[in-house]
């Protein structure tokens, strides 16, 4: 349960720009590139399936940003190359929106062998990917993440999934891609607010899994806001590297692979609690992981000085430190549709020290007692 | 691509109540156990894995047929037991049927250990294997079929699926169960015409792997049509033998697995024609295996005298021998949407030999001949 072992140490912080992360769950081995023009070296598009059709799966606001440019470069690939434009944000990650890549897959002929490209953030590549693991039992996917959150959490993986009225990524599956770009230029054309949302999941890798990432944040929170390119290409890489290894050792999240859910379940309550859409998912992640690092606390497992640590950095990224205020008894009915959750027991990814998480249930008094604490009525 | 080299041969045809057959697709190992009392019998739910929760999901035909025994076999194993019963018909192989089966597990608070038993047809086995293989990206399945072509077909391997408007089976997964339990008994309530149905994909296996199983088919046809129980266990044991040494060779459909198509490529065709549920699944492929033999033997592959025998043979089991009359252009645009199409080529399943079959694309004029010649206009 404890990854700081054998976790393979930071590398130099020399901040190149290309670097090529692998991930291997045993049944699936792909590569995740992360740099600079890689939507449009031809090199990015080299080596995957041979298919006669490639379908890009993107979304209305990325689509005019770039489409073009990734069709471009799949042309030379593939005989035909079509576009899907999803409506945008979490509130469309539904079946509507699913069955509308199906119709698209069916209507224009597309083969069991056809590939897809899914172009753009989380709901795309969620989408996506359960699309491409159910259509004709399963065709390739490539995840081209366009936001910071893609890019260092839910594109890598293979977790795939629509939410369900009576929960956030209740559907889905576990179906890996057959690669990941990460080009860095999409991020220039990412809103300030999905910026610093993506950076609550960059942010979670230090406290979940290694003490020294948390450490280099806090020196580079400025440079990593003021989205200069070389801290960012650090940050992304270390985070595909601190996710990569916590899937190769468990893909279905039998165990281990739980600690990747710090925050989420607070989280995910707060995004069910709100209605989809209205926070996004990165800030109730952030709000989360404060609320979870607090019930750490209160447990007695980790100092106080963590939490203040944990509170100034997601503070200094401009992240909300206050959940809405949905009262304790709200948040525990919601929490206990979290997946985690057995026989109605809520599991919470919790501290054990910086660097070092497990996944525990808490007794109802504590966790209404954070929750008191960290929402807006308590602010 | 030739099975008959290395399948088992039969054994003894001793015909006796109780059988084992094992399934080992490299990554999933399970027992279809076919036999007399099963649903009764503790034995049969014993071993599998440990839940607080267990889901019957039936349709409203089987449930007041069977449902109570199940659940009363499965109450010592579980806290606590829960029903859902979908409508009964392939027309409701779709989305919203799919979609309340997760109403029910999220509304009764199953959790990712939930296990779920399919007690039906091969449309409550599909369904309930899809939403199993789905929700919270997989818990355990159990497939209980209650029908014949369930019981030798749709239950084995691992195919779920739904239908799309646009395609039968089109959206699904490989996604094997934990078990399945053949009851005997639950043939007794079998419409005679589902028997029927179901005998399609019995006889199925005789020409496409064993020709052996063909000429015992030949000699008891009659006793299977009169439900004699050591006859039709043994047509049930063998069905069975034959596609779990399939499946154990090719999981996924890469090569192999593709003959177990055989008739289904024109069936489905018939089915999507006409509209799901008009005609029953295994008359269609019934059908389907006429027009599939009469291609083999245009294609210069078989003699005339084995699309003599299956016409005989398909004839005396009551199988309609004569598709619809859509017209050829309209059978070939449908079967152009069969999964096993690549690039708008079909590619369809005919026989080598008795007992031998290869997946191939055939001109569509000895196509459109073979519809011509077993359409209704033409009967």
């Amino acid at each position: 349960m404890v990854p700081a072992a054998t976790l393979p140490c930071m590398g130099a912080t020399s901040l190149e720009h290309n670097a090529r992360v692998a991930v291997d769950t045993g049944t699936s081995r792909y590569d995740i590139v992360i740099g600079s023009g890689l939507l449009g070296a031809p090199s990015s598009w080299d080596g995957l399936p041979r298919a006669s059709r490639a379908v890009v799966v993107t979304n209305t606001t990325i689509a005019p940003l770039w489409a073009a440019r990734l069709r471009a470069a799949l042309e030379p690939h593939y005989a035909q190359v079509s576009m899907l434009e999803l409506p945008d944000g979490e509130e469309h990650k539904d079946w509507p929106a699913l069955n509308s890549i199906f119709d698209h897959l069916l209507g224009t002929g597309c083969d069991r062998k056809t590939v897809l490209f899914a172009l753009g953030g989380g709901v795309v590549g969620d989408m996506t990917g359960f699309a491409a693991g159910c259509y004709m039992r399963g065709v390739p996917f490539v995840q081209v993440p366009t936001t910071l959150l893609a890019q260092v959490d839910s594109s890598v993986g293979g977790k795939t999934a629509i939410n369900h009225t009576l929960g956030k990524n209740m559907i889905g599956l576990f179906y890996q891609p057959q690669r990941v770009i990460c080009d860095l230029d999409t991020l220039t054309t990412l809103p300030q607010r999905e910026l610093i949302a993506g950076l609550a999941e960059v942010i979670k890798y230090g406290p979940i899994a290694d003490a020294a990432f948390l450490e280099w944040l806090e020196s580079n929170l400025d440079a990593l806001l003021a989205r200069d390119p070389e801290v960012l290409a650090y940050a992304i890489r270390r985070s595909c590297e601190i996710k990569a290894w916590v899937v190769g050792q468990d893909e279905r999240e039998g165990g281990l692979r739980a600690i990747l859910n710090f925050g989420h379940t607070f989280g995910h309550a707060i995004e069910a609690g709100l209605g989809y859409g209205r926070w996004l998912h990165g800030e109730a992640v952030g709000c989360g992981m404060l609320m979870a690092t607090a019930l750490s606390v209160r447990l007695g497992l980790v100092q106080d000085s963590l939490l203040d640590r944990m509170r100034l950095l997601l503070g200094r990224a401009g992240l909300p430190l206050n959940g809405p205020a949905l009262g304790p008894v709200r948040y525990l009915e919601l929490m206990r549709h979290d997946k985690k959750a057995e026989a109605g027991e809520i599991r919470f990814v919790v501290l054990d020290a910086v660097g070092r998480a497990s996944v525990r249930p808490a007794p109802d008094q504590d966790v209404a007692a954070v929750i008191e604490q960290y929402t807006a009525s308590a602010a």
